[in-house]
């Protein structure tokens, strides 16, 4: 079974160039085949503010109106995207930018109103492996934007974890696959303001431990809680840390499996 | 020898919804292989506007500095190709948007300075027929924007003609391959006055007699000069006209052949 490494970067690095740079040639040097996966970060709510949109956020997730969602498929699809493609393409990675929309790689749905409503938030309903596959095997490297469709025309702000955490999973039965979380920290940390405190190995009884102990911090339990989720789905293994793991010889991160 | 249909359209059908709604419709339904190719028009001008960004036009081109630049990728390659695309997967087309670093689908050069500089404009160099050829055989429908890139991570504005007419070119190899360029007239007018003095085929011999006839209004002159280039490089026949003329009962339009 061949591997894949399906590695997701957010705004922390995305926002800074010689941050952004550093990893793109760690990932583009990365053996065998692989997926990029980025969110957006500041820059969306910096072009909403010079545009005089008001960013709403409840709870660290984006509230998408019609404006937002413009301003989100502007940064996400268009400026950050292409850029970290062509980026790729001077690395000689041969890059391919992708919405969900495009060749209907990831269906999602409108979140339903409960409590609050999101907007123009997309839930995942599925990936179109074969496709995603075909791209793989033709020597391509997908670089996913976060933003999905409803298939009915509609395109939808999307959480890159989850779209990360989906490709992992919707691939699971074609290739061996490789979950990487990058992050600020290290990995998960027994005392987060200790980076000498890393647990190296979770696996889901020292998870539980951890967790009798009282030891995660409150910002890294969703965080796992998907983890568990996606290696409960066939996913191989799942590793969070710096961008800087995606080094070979660097081995100060956290590898979680089941 | 399989037929692909290049369609390239312009600014006017982008910025009205319903006349763009419409266009996809015929867009959608045209039997075969197809590519679109889009331009971007006022919008980038408007969002460079409320940015601050004074846009700079020469001879009716666009001098494209860094700003700019930003603008266009944020309109071009986001906005109203991601767009288009979700809007074709409404329509059951499987669309697979692209600017041409996108599988490194378009190589280009930054055009050089002689009396103008242009700032970051492309002249393309070639297209990847190989890539091209097999998103085509796989069941896809490329939406290109108007990007390039010059494959050291340098994106770069392309006049969107061009690009329809390299694709047209680069595929006529493998493919019968058919331009059609849309615009605001129903194609070749004796007098651009009056839609009803349409000339409805043109070829080398017709179009020399137009020339010496003074009948080829100046707007009119580079854009038949660049079909017969086209034409003289294996594309089976140009159709120019209004994007209706997609519509198979329409035959009010100009068709070029050698």
């Amino acid at each position: 079974m061949d591997k894949v490494s399906i590695v997701k970067i957010g705004g922390n690095v995305i926002e800074d160039e010689v941050a952004l740079g550093k990893f793109l040639d760690l990932f583009a040097s990365l053996d065998g085949l692989k997926i990029l996966v980025h969110g957006g970060g500041k820059m969306a709510t910096q072009l909403a503010s010079k545009l005089g949109i008001e960013s709403k956020m409840v709870g660290g997730r984006r509230i998408t109106d019609a404006e937002t969602l413009q301003v989100i498929t502007m940064v996400y699809a268009g400026l950050t995207n292409k850029n970290i493609v062509a980026q790729l393409q001077a690395r000689r990675c041969n890059a391919l930018g992708l919405s969900g929309a495009d060749g209907d790689t990831i269906q999602a749905h409108k979140r339903p109103v409960e409590s609050i409503d999101y907007g123009f938030a997309g839930d995942v309903d599925g990936i179109n492996s074969t496709l995603v596959t075909k791209f793989l095997e033709t020597g391509l490297t997908p670089v996913f934007c976060a933003m999905t469709h409803d298939g009915n025309g509609q395109l939808l702000n999307t959480n890159a974890d989850t779209i990360a955490a989906e490709l992992a999973i919707g691939l699971s039965n074609v290739f061996e696959t490789i979950l990487y979380y990058c992050f600020e920290k290290k990995g998960v940390l027994k005392n987060v303001e200790d980076d000498n405190s890393l647990v190296e190995h979770l696996n889901s009884a020292t998870y539980r431990q951890l967790l009798a102990d009282g030891v995660i911090a409150d910002g890294m339990l969703p965080k796992l809680e998907n983890c568990f989720r996606v290696l409960n789905k066939n996913v191989g293994k799942v590793c969070i840390g710096h961008p800087s793991m995606l080094a070979s010889e660097n081995e100060l991160f956290t590898t979680i499996t089941l």
